[in-house]
């Protein structure tokens, strides 16, 4: 399925790289452990890093209701969620033609603050089985009062697009028979050992055997 | 060194993990392979990914003249670069608790277009070497024509602060006796073996041995 362009979304330059491919946008969403979040507070522009889930078509994003900067992400305001992945460094022979591979997308649109109970829940759900997929069932779920000071948002991702960078420098013609290395460093996110926090007894739980994303 | 907190600046919440600390904020800011840049295009907000690097009290980041969002940038409006290092998953007794630990530097202010020739060159070498120390001795330096199509935008870290948060979880007291793991899953960016572009001879340079960040 694809998105539908919009005036926001539509790539202009290296539109190559762009798409609005839903199972791209989704699998990037998921991937990612959190995202950055831009909005305006009394007319500047913030952006703040958060932990993202997502759950069919929406964007869900969580904190303290005491925390005065999500309180005006929930105001309706207008908002541009980035979620970047780096996959490595790129580089050329020339200094010009340096880059970094990634995966990225962009969501816009108007964060909604979630008052349905049910829906809060699985959306605060959703968050912990982003982190780490099977520890929904482990953890303490959310008392009511932790429910009333968690504030939760939701985006529709429909306004979004993806944008993806991969393989090798690409240089000038002129610069090949420079002798200068090119290539790429491949990157990625890696998890260590889990450290229990002092008190705990219990084994490592199976779902964080080998910890990965994506 | 401490920079002077701001209304934009102070921390509200959790000032605990703040900090003003210019030699926290710049060793964040030199870690980070790249930072999130948020500002109003057409009176909306946009958040993009881009490589920075900073030279001593500047910070700079730069695109193609061609691209429109980085020509909005020099237009000399408000701008906060967020910077976002992940160091951990904290996984707590209860879901309200479970956390993250990063470090992030959030740098508020107008950026301008660096026109100095000098300073574009200087910021350039120091984008090249941001991204890998000891590159800008091997790649072909920009060309003229190159500079030319090169935008740099120049933001001073005045107007900045940091958020740490490390440590294991913290739970509620009568969370601890539950049966349920809890602590850190450490994670940070690793590098894989260097792949050569089809061409390339020579042997993988010594500034990617070993080659890490931070």
């Amino acid at each position: 399925m694809q998105l539908t362009p919009t005036s926001r979304t539509q790539h202009r330059r290296l539109a190559e790289r762009g798409s609005f491919d839903v199972e791209l946008i989704n699998a990037i969403v998921d991937e990612a452990m959190f995202c950055h979040v831009g909005f305006a507070v009394d007319g500047r522009t913030v952006v703040i890093p958060t932990i993202h889930a997502r759950v069919d078509d929406q964007l869900y994003l969580h904190g303290a209701v005491a925390n005065a900067m999500l309180k005006s992400l929930a105001d309706a305001v207008d908002v541009c969620v980035t979620i970047t992945i780096a996959d490595g460094l790129v580089l050329a022979r020339s200094a010009f033609h340096h880059s970094m591979n990634y995966r990225s997308v962009m969501v816009f649109g108007t964060a909604a603050r979630v008052d349905d109970i049910d829906e809060k829940r699985r959306a605060l759900d959703a968050l912990v089985e982003h982190v780490v997929a099977g520890r929904g069932a482990d953890a303490r779920p959310p008392t009511e009062s932790e429910m009333r000071k968690t504030l939760v948002v939701r985006l529709p991702i429909n306004e979004a697009s993806a944008k993806v960078r991969r393989g090798g420098p690409v240089d000038d013609e002129e610069d090949l028979s420079l002798d200068v290395w090119a290539g790429v460093v491949p990157c990625q996110i890696t998890f260590g050992t889990p450290e229990p926090a002092p008190e705990v007894e219990s084994a490592v739980p199976p779902y964080l055997d080998q910890y990965t994303r994506g």
